[in-house]
């Protein structure tokens, strides 16, 4: 099997009010901020189709994750019982690729206004998707 | 901005029938097959708490798409309008990160049985998550 590793540029940067991990909630269903997210000139083109009112995906890079990790307490409660990070969305995992649903409220020239995103000041982003209708569970 | 570039590792690989680029479907829920998600032994212990039946987000690296593609005619249809690749599902982007919603079949040691994968043979597995009532739009 191949084991080469694959290099990510980021597109772009979430600006957020949101600075300290340990303050910042959860998921962004768990009252995270409005968050702007801005993007590198040389991707602009590929925003084109984007707009107010879109359900969109959101990849990041959680650079502050730690990625030796395996195994953590869900939601951080030492009460619950370790699993595998693979069957939670703890940040701490192999490859920290975030995954953010939130609804665009706004666009300005490169940037993008978005409602509830947890992500942290500064977490670049590495891709953009629209939401489907099989990522929701409607076959 | 930070433009410094971020390395994944793949942690398994996906085995598949399909092969064939231009014959894969395009979303899992347009007759893809049922594949295998094989992982690498040091990673085997993220896997913990996943089980057949779960519903699970697979995070691929579409190794075989193009990074320096900003716009697409939407489903390869020459016919409609040129887009911009973060409005769509398109393989071909700056980072060709691959979401893939299955639902587990079955468990045999490092590999997972999914069904309706739409990968193809050979690509790799960058991260999995388990699918989360915010993915679905439920607030």
């Amino acid at each position: 099997m191949s084991r080469s590793r694959v290099e990510l540029t980021p597109v772009g940067v979430v600006e957020s009010p949101l600075t300290d991990p340990a303050a910042a909630p959860k998921q962004g269903d768990e009252g995270a901020p409005d968050a702007w997210l801005v993007f590198e000139p040389e991707v602009l083109d590929a925003l084109d189709g984007i707009g107010p009112g879109d359900q969109i995906l959101v990849l990041t890079w959680l650079d502050r994750a730690s990625r030796d990790v395996l195994k953590v307490h869900p939601r951080s409660d030492p009460s619950r019982k370790p699993q595998g990070v693979f069957s939670t969305r703890s940040p701490d995992r192999p490859n920290p690729i975030g995954l953010h649903r939130v609804e665009v409220v706004a666009l300005d020239g490169p940037r993008i206004l978005v409602q509830n995103l947890e992500a942290l000041d500064g977490t670049p982003i590495v891709d953009v998707k629209p939401v489907l209708s099989a990522d929701v569970g409607e076959r």
